[in-house]
């Protein structure tokens, strides 16, 4: 039968001391290195030893109350658990915090008011230093004031009075990025199928789509442009919308890759060859689905990592200068979304 | 300009006594209802109303190091940045802790030995009260010694020598149930494409694939199964090489929903119809595939939130009951894979 794993009572200092011979105050002296305490280099020794016997770990805890800083930053998120880009936008966060030996305390709220109104009251009862505020789609958020008692940074979300640091995508850059690459492969009917809902993303993409076009002289046609639900399913519908058109796009921007899942099928079924008949483009880089279509996806990745990176690192510097931003509205940082071209246009 | 949204000392109990006009012993007598301190009712209510009035939190750190409980665990996993299942792991473990009012101190190491050493060492010092080591697949996991410093359970992953307690997929029971499916539906001619991976779920699953033919008295026929890289490609290749026999399966079993989409587009190319022609189940329910090919895939789903749900479940009946497991070996959990029926089969 295997040995029980759980080895329950930590040494303490007291348990070093005695191991030691010597008393708590000379263990204390010798693990914050207090010179003027004069204490043996050989008496030292004997501490270290004990200390090393023993596995003994200075009470972190204990310490951080004294230095009030407790290395830690809470990461409140809205839903990571249906999202499949969750895991990089942590781990972004997650290795800029440990570079610096702050951990993330981390609760997912599923954007219950409650279990968010529980969470902050659990996080500065355990005085963390800041919060990161997640959520997993670029949207507008109203919060709870009591996430404002610690330094806070808004990750892929903003408040509307802009009242807290932020960083999201750039939107209108990325549909910018995706039409000139189209402009420049020679399209010049290019349509778009955006997403129905009315979020940042929507219309950011739309003025970008519109920007790129006006940059080139080439006149807005509001018959190119169609809203459809942000899925495999709305893609399909879209294509089968724009492709009856009398002057069908030779090129289409698909508001994401699940959509441009659908509008490979739609044009499939039409018997139309990606690229040669019909460029198309999506948006997210979805590894799962952009990378494995045929053709693999060109699309613009949501620079999930990277957004995590910089939260985290601003937080940082709010934590550690505090009286540096006076004076200064909150940062309201655009993140670019990165072209990952691949075969379909 | 924006207001700054930060205030950065938090008030005390000093501030809370100032206000009421009391001593910091009365404001601790009052917040620890000790009775036989006689503290007045006016009292009382002054120092609740300047407790309010100062959003007031007593400072959990302090009472923590009192109670030796810091009510966080440590949550310690692999990688969750490229795995699109991470998400509900985490979700799940998090809303069995929340539930009791634990938190979880994430860190994901990448599989880097000396993160992982560093990370124990820092969820010690800061006194979790015990660590959730999860990892992104089922597999065999080697530990480093410092984790048994507390009660630690084993999540989609076990120790060779069973040392610690352990939760995983049941992947024999998956596979027999993928198989038993097909076979009541009338196939007898059943294709396995399997992983090249010599881990856990390629033998289990063949297992399970092998206990239900003999079952059904039907003969092992090694032709029938392939071993492929686990990705669309593989599942490409491995319906090309099947559906090439002499006498071609008519049900094809792919060891994962990546597999079983690139099975989707070789059978498709070959003229053949799903299900008509031929069966398809995969494994996995990676939602953003299986829902979404034509037609949506029949596959079994790997119980992430459930498994994260019992770890934590498992914890804490160790953390508050450390006893209660002496002299019994560490629980071996296995969990369910459910059948997701959908209209590939």
């Amino acid at each position: 039968m295997p040995k029980s794993a759980v080895r329950i009572r930590l040494p303490s200092m007291k348990d070093v001391a005695k191991r030691a011979g010597v008393s708590q105050t000379t263990v204390s002296f010798v693990l914050n290195n207090v010179e003027s305490a004069n204490i043996p280099l050989e008496t030292q020794e004997r501490v270290l030893a004990a200390i090393e016997a023993l596995s003994y770990r200075p009470n972190a805890m204990a310490r951080q109350l004294r230095l009030n800083r407790t290395h830690t930053i809470g990461f409140l998120s809205d839903n990571i658990a249906t999202t499949p880009h969750a895991g990089n936008i942590i781990q972004g966060a997650q290795d800029r915090a440990w570079a610096q030996e702050y951990l993330l305390l981390v609760v997912n709220t599923s954007s219950h008011v409650t279990v968010e109104k529980a969470a902050i009251d659990l996080m500065l009862e355990r005085r963390v230093d800041g919060i990161i505020y997640a959520t997993m789609y670029h949207r507008a958020v109203t919060l709870l004031p009591s996430i404002r008692e610690v330094p806070t940074v808004l990750l892929d979300c903003f408040c509307a009075d802009r009242s807290l640091p932020s960083i999201v995508p750039d939107e209108v850059r990325g549909g910018r990025t995706a039409i000139e690459l189209l402009l420049r492969k020679g399209h010049r009917r290019l349509g778009f199928i955006n997403n129905v809902d009315l979020i940042p993303a929507t219309f950011g993409r739309l003025q970008g789509y519109q920007q790129a076009l006006a940059a080139h002289g080439i006149a807005y046609d509001q018959a190119l442009v169609c809203a459809q639900h942000s899925d495999q399913a709305g893609g399909y519908r879209g294509v089968n919308s724009l492709m009856r058109l009398a002057e069908p796009p030779t090129a289409i921007f698909c508001f994401n890759d699940r959509m441009a899942m659908g509008a490979y099928d739609a044009l499939h079924k039409l018997g139309c060859s990606i690229p040669a008949d019909v460029a198309v483009i999506g948006y997210d880089n979805q590894e799962l689905i952009a990378a494995y279509l045929y053709p693999p996806l060109t699309t613009l990745q949501l620079p999930h990592y990277q957004m995590g990176q910089w939260a985290v690192q601003h937080l940082l510097t709010l934590i550690e200068n505090p009286e540096g931003q006076n004076g200064h509205p909150p940062v309201q940082e655009l993140c670019e979304c990165p072209l990952i071209e691949r075969s379909s246009i």
